[in-house]
């Protein structure tokens, strides 16, 4: 078993479009007097990580800040002449981590979606402590929606949560990139409080035995079908749209083309997520699958 | 009367994130051939205007494109040194205007928004001609809303569409940033093709005469709640949200702050549209008021 949790980062504006997780650290920076009462084994602190691509109201400014944590791609960032968010990768990584060997327990990243994907969080390790986690946050937020991304280890993961020593992102829909719903921030909230709540109680070891919970494990991502030029040559069919984790059969409706055929779901039975999200839209990413598992 | 329509431009790409503009003028650009069969009497033409910003997928580089054809704001565009969408807008005037002195007799400028405004015409000229034009565009596509935005004369508008001797706007929601939603798409589609076949019974004198309908007048910008610190201090309330052109009365809640306290509309029964709108979050802008008109 891995130490107890000394020290918890809470970070938002890692993507600086994403509303939510930028509001709700700024407020906790002005505030945090609500989490500080659920947080009494352990260090709180809070960065909104992507300055530059907050003030400008951008996913980022040169590449992705959230695919950079790679160690492959830590050890390349030796000079300021590259990419805006490699080399502030570096920086974040000499403040908060460094990677492997970190200075900080815990970091949970806030992410939002245009998809429905409604209060997920996004876990990146299939072990007791994840499922522990899982099991607690279902049983105070029944609502939420656990994702499991178990394809590889924690630490080849080149997420920014991955600086720490455990990490994992909560991720919240629909909110359009750049607004802010009402719905999506107490979402965000919740499911914050409910893994605060449930680190500290690891930290007492008072963790009552739960049920293995539902949970979804992260498949592949599938392309917008494209035309002879590369271009995308159809959209997210309308019964497709808004139906994140819902059931898609083989045969299924999936995406209607520009001359209004539709198109059917040629894989096997599945559950999409991420359908339609605005940021893989120009990766001409048209969803991720996934299957049900018990967690 | 002014004179028959000649030209026509359709535009997308406006703003770089709109997709179901850009979308729709590159599907065009490839085939126009069903347009042709509308546009028997004027020449019809095509651009993607802020190419900058579609490739980066943003609004705007600098500053907001679709604000920089006032008069003043033209001729101050001397250099090539100062923001990118200055001179982009000089470029644009000498292509498809100049403004006032026009080459291009009429613009249909693509737009889509964040807010629930379905699909929304934006005529900015309370004449004949663009009354008849919106009672034909409602006679054939009756879920259309008209959007009356005459509160200065059709030149004073700093919009790209004020290039053309005559010009409107195509504003589509709900759509976030960066995506491309099949609804949002069809829609645009049905209101550039209605207004195609209006312009071809107008240049024919073959105009039936229709009644008044019923339209929206832009009021004002209504502001969110700022704190001290001048931050916004709450979000569009869920029960508001979505809720574009529906009657919202006085006392009716409007805004949920940070702490879930609820604060109602103070102002007289109005109209709200571009409720959250994600292009004006920066500019603390919630939504903007209208009242109903006969039209």
């Amino acid at each position: 078993m891995k130490d107890k949790i000394k020290s918890v980062l809470i970070s938002g504006g890692t993507h600086g479009n994403e509303m939510s997780g930028l509001q709700a650290v700024q407020n906790w920076q002005s505030d945090a007097g609500e989490l500080m009462t659920l947080a009494r084994t352990y260090e709180l602190q809070f960065a909104l990580t992507n300055q530059q691509a907050i003030a400008r109201c951008t996913r980022f400014i040169d590449e992705d800040l959230n695919r950079q944590f790679s160690h492959t791609k830590l050890a390349q960032a030796k000079s300021n002449s590259g990419p805006y968010e490699v080399s502030l990768a570096a920086e974040l990584n000499q403040r908060f981590g460094p990677k492997g060997e970190s200075k900080t327990d815990f970091i949970i990243d806030i992410h939002n979606t245009t998809s429905n994907m409604g209060a997920t969080l996004i876990v990146l390790e299939n072990d007791e402590f994840h499922q522990q986690l899982a099991r607690y946050v279902k049983s105070v937020m029944p609502e939420a929606v656990i994702l499991v991304e178990d394809y590889q280890a924690f630490e080849h993961f080149a997420y920014f949560c991955t600086l720490g020593k455990r990490g994992l992102m909560i991720e919240v829909g629909p909110q359009p990139q750049g607004t802010l719903k009402a719905k999506a921030y107490a979402d965000t909230l919740n499911l914050t409080k409910a893994v605060l709540s449930f680190i500290e109680l690891y930290n007492k070891n008072d963790i009552a035995p739960l049920a293995a919970v539902e949970a979804y494990r992260l498949g592949k991502e599938v392309k917008y079908p494209e035309g002879p030029n590369g271009n995308k040559s159809a959209m997210i069919h309308p019964a497709l749209d808004h139906q994140d984790f819902k059931l898609l059969s083989k045969g299924a409706v999936c995406f209607i083309d520009f001359a209004g055929n539709e198109i059917v779901w040629e894989g096997e039975d599945t559950y999409p997520h991420f359908i339609g999200e605005a940021a893989y839209n120009r990766l001409n990413i048209a969803f991720a699958t996934a299957e049900k598992i018990q967690f």
